[in-house]
């Protein structure tokens, strides 16, 4: 068994689909990961340990998903020197614009990395951990190029077939 | 000396205007308060410390004053059951709608009791303070009752010179 | 009978689900409560009336449900030197911000406890409504410090399953 | 002296620029009107006693302006059945999107009729409400249409200024 | 047949329903109504001869209901003296907020009374007409206040069956 | 003197400072234009006139500028078939929110060619005119292509001091 | 076969809807256009490319199709001296808001000719394209007067039956 | 001389106060760096090129700082894998939000690193490239250590200083 490289971090359990869609973009990539749930407010002591001894564990990169007044990025950030991406979880009255500013306006000092709102954040903040283990790992730069040709291609098939359509 | 029965939290030296706000609220009422400065990213553990021994130090309420991704009043109502109540602080970008919804937008089970941004806010965490503390105080409540009395008399004597102006 | 502690007011009978959000917690604490439908707008004598006598009537904090052009908490806030906590309700067009500002942004003087928009608002209502009878209250203390064991168990469930899935 | 019909109340002193624009305009149009300071929070009886009683006193319209939870026009439209114009505080924080959303989304019952943020809304608060009169006042109603050509010739004069400009 | 007093106009055929709420609260208060739809920008000179010829055709008041870049009311207002009340219409984007601040954010001049976004804006709509036009119409005024108490009841009545529940 | 290609409109003499960004954008490449103030709801005839007669006037684009509720650029587009630019003027309380939700936002059948709130898009509107313009005359052509050279020029310019700086 | 004239670019697939609702406009005016996908940010370089042939391939407009962090329309206007026309598209979470600001929001040298968000925006970028290609080409400019003229007579056919509903 | 790990480039001269920002950070930490001005409108070529052949000339992170359709950091992390952190410059008419949304709302497959609105930012865009260039360098990593300890030691005088204040 691999020891875990990045730590995916929930806030609560309703947040699986963006775990799981942050999993098989790592997944793809071979990148092994951890998945966690550690609630800022309903666990702060878990999330306190989780942060100070992930480094420790050999994690390399943290990605925190959470929504409403989503503190769990901060919080994480707050308690460790490893990168932190914070992933706002969409929220049913505010659209998660709540989420993306709570994670995303962080004071001076600790540093979030934020990206988008739901699904397209959880998927980005897994290709942003590979770009930043790539920067160690050649192996890791070469799939992360070949995965930008990749997508690339598709984007050129559809624009075959559309402009034939 | 009289041991606090209000904390007084702010999460940076630059939120000294609403802390003094604040404080002069508590001693026009005669209620001990203490000062302090805590960031919830900065100096988590001091948060933490803080927050597990308030109740156990006499501490009734917690004002906690933050602003930005605002995690303060949350992180602080995570460690205790006392009543937390967070002061949004304004901010130069987006006019402490940051601080507003990073405040009050908590998930279940973490309670923080939100006020409004800025000054506002911060004399009525002061006065939100002074009516729990009344319910166990009937002089403090005396001293509400004749506060609102007379906020309703300067209203009443601006309506006067207002009319005849 | 016991006399209720804590008033549970909505601005409409639409705002039932959050009513019951509220109560259910209530309940699980044991504490007395009452259910109230009163509008700040469409029955202000009864705002008023029931605003003036609640402390009277053994009252020690008032929840107010509303929204839209929330005015609820505000206006019940106006007539008492009691807590109020103010909940802002969901609405179709606008996500319930105008609610939540309707709520929060009250002006010096009349302080309105803010929690969040919709069910996590109403449940948190009544942990703030605990924490506030606590004060006086080993034995809900108790019960508040369990609960909070309690939650912070079932995210460590979550996140063992989780971890191993 | 004649008796007013209008009458322009501010939730506060600090309203006052904004109650003399709307004088001003009343002024030149020979409409008589009282200015009041009454707080929907901080006075709610003057409210109630001024809004029960506006109709009986010949009162025809009522302007009321406040800011941040702006609820005085609500509450002001609550106890009488004039017709209540809302005028939206500017707001150092929210820009006056809080005083604008808690004056206009008003429930099902109870109209508000709101206008702009600020001077400009202010200044046709007084124009609506002699609109409203002019609706049973043929003199009025001729001022105020040879009021619309003027400010129509103004723009005419600014625009054959810059035109040639 | 009575010629009518209001005029409720839409912008399109979709906002039919809003139609359907301000007349049924107009047939309940038996004020005649006639129902339109014009165009500010797809029959620009429908709206300007509607507007133009209104108060001479009897007109006392107009409602005018539209979405998005809502110029309806504002295009209405600039033709004639009458009160005109807007009304804006839910967008499936952003809510409303684009049909709000396009209906009530009039420049100095042309003053538009802005109601709620949506079917209580159209009800209070109808309600503010009511209002106005009881101004010079005893019976209608006794209506009002009859519905006044109605509601009124209502409210009760729910809280009755509530506070028992 | 050469007959004007494109017209300027002022929603009031209060955005001159903005129709002259437009006009040295114009004047800078050549295009002969006209400035105009007329309001969508003080002049609404001029508007009405202005946009019916432009195409046979020999305009080619019209620029218009407004704040607030601006439906100006809405209002002269609905009477034309030619291409109009809308630029949202800023405003104090909302920023030009509301300028841009009331220029973007317009119903089927209807464009505005909506640019950025303030002095750039009033440049902006200008680059525009120029670009439609530009398809029918190759003189133009040339020295738009020349002028997106010369701004590439400038960045390169500071790129370069600042790379060294 | 005609050579387009019109470029309807969309930045993924997922944008088709929007794609055939500009696309059929186009038809319905006989202007002959192409259909493409390409992505700002997946195929940089085919975008690069797209823009700086398009005028040499006879291209006369471009409309650019995005959504979120939409960056296809400015990426496209930066490469050419047509004029780009940006339709923002809806999104889940911020209804298109982040898509409207990131299109229209352009700094000075760079215009992108922005609608409303969604189905109406790109119904109007194809009707903005008409009437710049208008400008050259008389018989397309009498086929959008006619056209101006049919959508009147729609609402006009709409009014008379709601009129008489 | 060392060549640079880190690229700060800016979409205008406008920005330099937040390049300094960062600059100031990156030379606390003994990285080296270097500073550009590319705009993704008006020198795309530049951009294409700098973003192409970053990784090849040693670059590591890169920092791009941009306003309003603030398109530099997903134009710039369309070009490369190397990790790109984007920091939303304040904007005078919304605050910094068109900014943010342009910056953070990337689509699937283009992650870009989003910190906070201005200075705060800046400076923490700077940290967090600290941050992912200690993952290989444990002399930075425990130099990044250290400053978290004596941000630490501020607040905790800062503290001191307050509580005794």
């Amino acid at each position: 068994l691999t020891d875990p490289l990045v730590a995916i971090v929930a806030g609560s359990k309703s947040d699986e689909e963006l775990v799981q869609e942050a999993a098989s973009v790592l997944e793809r990539f071979g990148v092994p990961y951890q998945k966690r749930v550690i609630s800022a407010h309903r666990t702060p002591q878990a999330a306190f340990e989780f942060s100070a001894n992930a480094a420790g564990r050999g994690i390399k990169v943290i990605i925190a998903i959470a929504g409403k007044a989503a503190h769990l990025a901060g919080v994480l950030a707050s308690g460790t020197i490893l990168p932190v991406i914070g992933v706002p979880a969409p929220t049913s009255d505010l659209g998660g614009l709540d989420s993306l500013l709570s994670t995303v306006q962080m004071p001076s000092g600790v540093p979030v990395a934020t990206v988008a709102i739901g699904k397209a954040g959880a998927h980005n903040a897994a290709l942003l951990a590979v770009s930043i283990l790539s920067l160690g790992d050649d192996g890791l730069a070469k799939m992360l190029r070949d995965h930008k040709s990749r997508i690339a291609d598709q984007v050129a098939s559809a624009d075959e077939e559309f402009s034939s359509g």
